[in-house]
This record gives structure tokens, C-alpha cells and sequence, in this order.
């Protein structure tokens, strides 16, 4: 078999980035990296944007295999990749493959996860945790995805047993930018230890929250501060809550953090001292291991 | 003296809307009401907006006195009328009077009022509290003020003790428009048994508010129960959180609703039976009467 039909491409296409690796064995021969997310493709061209992006890797002698995942599987996606229902193994990841006019490649976009006695959802996250399980296959404990949709995953046995998500960066994006405290988190600095400070005061009072955000304006608009200690506060008492609402998946527990390095060392900061053990992985990471985890398994 | 002279002008210029009226001794002999709130007047043209506005209500031969109140007053609008100190009293409450180059009116902006010690600030809501008080000078117990901003005040002998302020209307208008949510809460209607069960839900479990709004989302992607549930749920959450925040000012307490009358039916139906009393005014009958009662204090 000639060597070149080893090569295939893993995709990360997500709501608002495109993420693509051209891969041969284990080697990444190249990558490619945009804001092509799902959200941004105008009239359900998502072949047109997908041939122009990999146009370089592509050739009329091989048919190249194309591994995606995330939101370009979701009803507003390519095409709607069912979920499949927690409990259950990443080992046998359904997918779904659109019809491609283009003959130089296939495409096989993986499925999200649903849970339905707790109604929750995830697509793209499956990816990243069955990276992790890739490396270590016994795993017993907790997966933290923190970042728009922050997801807790209780995994045994190589399942997702229970998972829950929480909104907590889009509440801190739609707060800082929507709401009247626009004026005083001006800042794109944290202060880990107000943050931390905030987290515990919403952990221990969890009533003060209603009010919490409304004394970061007044406390501006009184004291001036600044924006730095409000931002740092702001992130706490969201992280707080969430924090509070994920309690059963992290106390005394073995956990790892998946995700972009400052949101990761963030989490670690402020739980590594009330967890058994913490680890720390990029998603961009994980999400190639998942999907090479998810081609052997094909 | 002629009888002319009792004419005076009462304007309520909020953040996003302006109401005024044309006051004989006790009558309406006009009202105004439009979309000039004080974030839309462009350049700083407050003066220019308020003659335009009043208009037909202002002569050459006897000047006119224009009493306001509201957003108009803040960093924002026309000029600082700078914060009152709570704890006190709103029968000596303060105003500026900017420069006017029209002379056919006067005008005083009156105060807001602040709170130090758990940072708070309120403009506008104080001239609906002395309004209340107007008839009801005994009144001991607690005033609610439901909206964008809702505000719960304690009320004794006359003073504003205690105030905590909630960001409840601004939370649901922005995660409604601007989050995932958006695509679950298209409904206009509220179903007031969902939105009670929900309040109650987050009563009781506070620690399930951070996952309870992504929780909206994948129910209706998994049963599509209909959008009606998921926004009367919304509504719930975040009034169960400021009542949570807000226990201090109701439990057992004699409480007076100020707001619009949707809203104020809203905390009605969730709050009448576990308060002491409870009774409801209309805001823009509230803020009229307020600005009466500062006018007989000048």
C-alpha cells in the first residue's frame, strides 16, 4: 500500500474557528488555523468553504479521508450528526457524512453527546475527553472543559456516566459587553487573587450573587477601584457559581482541565487546593488525539 | 397672584424614555411622553431635546419651573446632581439647576441617592419612594421597585434606610438576546406556574442556578417543550436569585410593589403569600407624586 494513502485530515469545526491538521502516521505534516467557524458560512456553503481551506492537501490520485467534529455536526451546522445518549463509551462514536461533490476527499463528521434525565448537550467536548481517555484509557474522576459552555464530565470506565454544563463565559461576555457594567470591567487583566476572593464569597453565600453584580457598578461608580479588580471580581462570582453547581464532580476528586492555557491555569489556581489531584491539557491537544482516537476506532 | 403662576412642569427623563407633565395645583393639564431617554440625545443637546419636548407648554410672558428627576441627572446625561447619602431622608433631597440659555423655564434636577457601606446607587427610584410616602408617611416595611434594575428598599420613618439593588431585568433582557438562549425564548408570553416552580427552584437550590440556564437550552434541543416554558423558567431563575438576595426586605415584612403593571403582577402572584402585606402602585402615578412632594419642600 503506497505510504501516502496513510495521510488523513483532522478538523475542529467549531462555532466561531476552524481548526484542520493533515496528518500521516502520527507526524502533523501541516495545520491550518481561521475564523471560519460554523456560525460565519453564508448560505450552508460548507463544502465550497472546506475545499478552499484544504484545497492544498488535496489531490485527484488519492482520496483523502476527513475526520471533523464540533458545532459543523449540529442543526445549524453541515448537516445534523445525531447524538448519542450519555451513559455511554467513546469507543464506538457514531458519524454521519454528508454528500460531497468534491471526489478528492470523504468526510465523516462524529456525533455530540446528549443526557436527558438532566437535559444537557455537548458536541465538540466528546472529541477533547476521548484524547484524553487515548493516553489514559482508566481514568476515574472528573473532566472540566472550562470556556463558553463550561462542561463537568464524571467518567468510568472509559464513559461519560453524567455530565452538566454551565454558561459561564457567555455570561461573562454578555455581561461585560451588554449590560451597564460595560463602564467599569474595561480591563483584559485578572487579578487572580480578587477572583479567588469573589469565588469564595459567592461559595459561601451563594444569595449575595443577585446583588453581587450590580455592587461591582455602584462600587465603581462610589470608590473607583479599577476595572482590573472589577473584571477579576466579575470572573469570580461567575466562576463561583459554577463552581457551587459542579460540586458533586470535583470535591475530593481526581480532575482534569481541558482547555486554553489561561482558562486551565485559572481553574487550577483556584481548585487545586480542594481536589485529590489535578491535570492540565490544551483542548487543541486533545481534540487531534480524539479524533485519531476516534479513526482507530473505526 | 395669577393663577398661571401654579403651572410648573414635572419631568421623569429616564435612561431610555421621557415623560412630562403640565401640573396645575393638583390637575394634568398635559402629559408628554416619548423615546428621548437620556442615552439617545445626541451631542449633548439636553436643553435643545427639553424645549422641543415642552414646546407648547412654555410662553415668553411668565417663566415656567421644570422640576426632573432620573438618569438625566447621572455622569451620562445633562449634568451630575450629585448622590444623597442613604441612610435618609427625601424630605430635604437636593438638586443642581444646569445653566439654561432659553428663559421661559427653570429647571432642578434632583438628586439620586447613595449607599457606602454595601455599595449601591438608585436615580429616579427615590422620587417614586417619596411619591409612596407622599400619602403614606408611617409606612414601615419595604419597597420593591421590579425592573431593569430592580431595587428593594427599607423604608422607616420616612427614611431610606437600606437599599440592595438586583440586575434582574437587565439579565434576562441580555441573556434572551444575546446568548444561546436566544433561539429557546422567543415567546412573549409568560406561564406563571412555570415561572413560580422555577423561582421556587432556585429557592431551595440555589447551587442549581449555573447549570439551570443551559439546562433551558438542551431541554428544548431534546423536548422542545416550547418556548413559553423555557422564557417563564428564565423569568424565574433570575427573580428566584433576587429574591434570595432580597429575603432581609420581605420575609414577613409589609411590602409596597412600585413598577410597571405587568411586572409588579409578576412579584404579586410569587410573593403575596409569603409576606406580611402587600400592595401595588404604577410608577408613572409614583414618580408624579414624587416630584409634588419635593416641589412642597423646596
Amino acid at each position: 500500500m503506497e505510504k501516502f494513502f496513510d495521510k488523513w485530515i483532522a478538523v475542529d469545526w467549531g462555532t466561531s474557528s476552524f481548526r484542520a491538521y493533515l496528518i500521516e502516521n502520527n507526524d502533523i505534516l501541516g495545520d491550518v488555523e481561521t475564523n471560519d467557524g460554523m456560525k460565519f458560512v453564508q448560505n450552508h456553503n460548507f463544502e465550497k468553504t472546506l475545499v478552499s481551506l484544504l484545497e492544498p492537501w488535496l489531490d485527484h490520485k488519492h482520496k483523502i479521508e476527513v475526520l471533523a467534529s464540533g458545532m459543523v455536526g449540529s442543526k445549524q451546522g453541515w448537516i445534523e450528526a445525531p447524538y448519542q445518549k450519555a451513559p455511554c463509551n467513546l469507543n464506538n462514536i457514531e458519524f454521519i457524512s454528508p454528500s460531497i461533490k468534491d471526489n478528492r476527499f470523504s468526510l465523516k463528521i462524529f456525533s455530540g453527546i446528549l443526557q436527558s434525565n438532566k437535559p444537557d448537550v455537548m458536541r465538540g467536548e466528546e472529541t477533547q475527553i476521548a484524547g484524553f481517555l487515548y493516553d489514559n484509557p482508566n481514568f476515574r474522576g472528573s473532566i472540566c472543559l472550562p470556556g463558553t459552555h463550561s462542561k463537568w464530565v464524571q467518567i468510568e470506565n472509559g464513559n461519560i456516566v453524567n455530565f452538566k454544563t454551565f454558561m459561564t463565559g457567555e455570561l461573562f461576555e454578555i455581561i461585560s459587553k451588554n449590560s451597564v457594567l460595560i463602564h467599569s470591567v474595561t480591563s483584559n487583566k485578572i487579578k487572580k487573587i480578587e477572583l479567588k476572593r469573589a469565588v469564595d464569597e459567592i461559595f459561601k453565600n451563594p444569595e449575595f450573587f443577585g446583588n453581587a453584580l450590580f455592587q461591582l457598578r455602584a462600587d465603581d461608580l462610589i470608590n473607583s477601584k479599577g476595572s482590573v479588580i472589577y473584571k477579576s471580581k466579575l470572573s469570580g462570582y461567575l466562576l463561583g457559581l459554577e463552581l457551587l453547581g459542579s460540586l458533586e464532580f470535583w470535591e475530593k476528586k481526581d480532575i482534569v482541565l481541558i482547555g486554553n492555557a489561561d482558562l486551565i491555569e485559572i481553574y487550577e489556581y483556584i481548585l487545586h487546593k480542594k481536589v485529590n489531584s489535578i491535570k492540565l491539557f490544551l483542548s487543541k491537544d486533545m481534540v487531534l488525539k480524539g479524533l485519531k482516537n476516534f479513526k482507530n476506532k473505526l
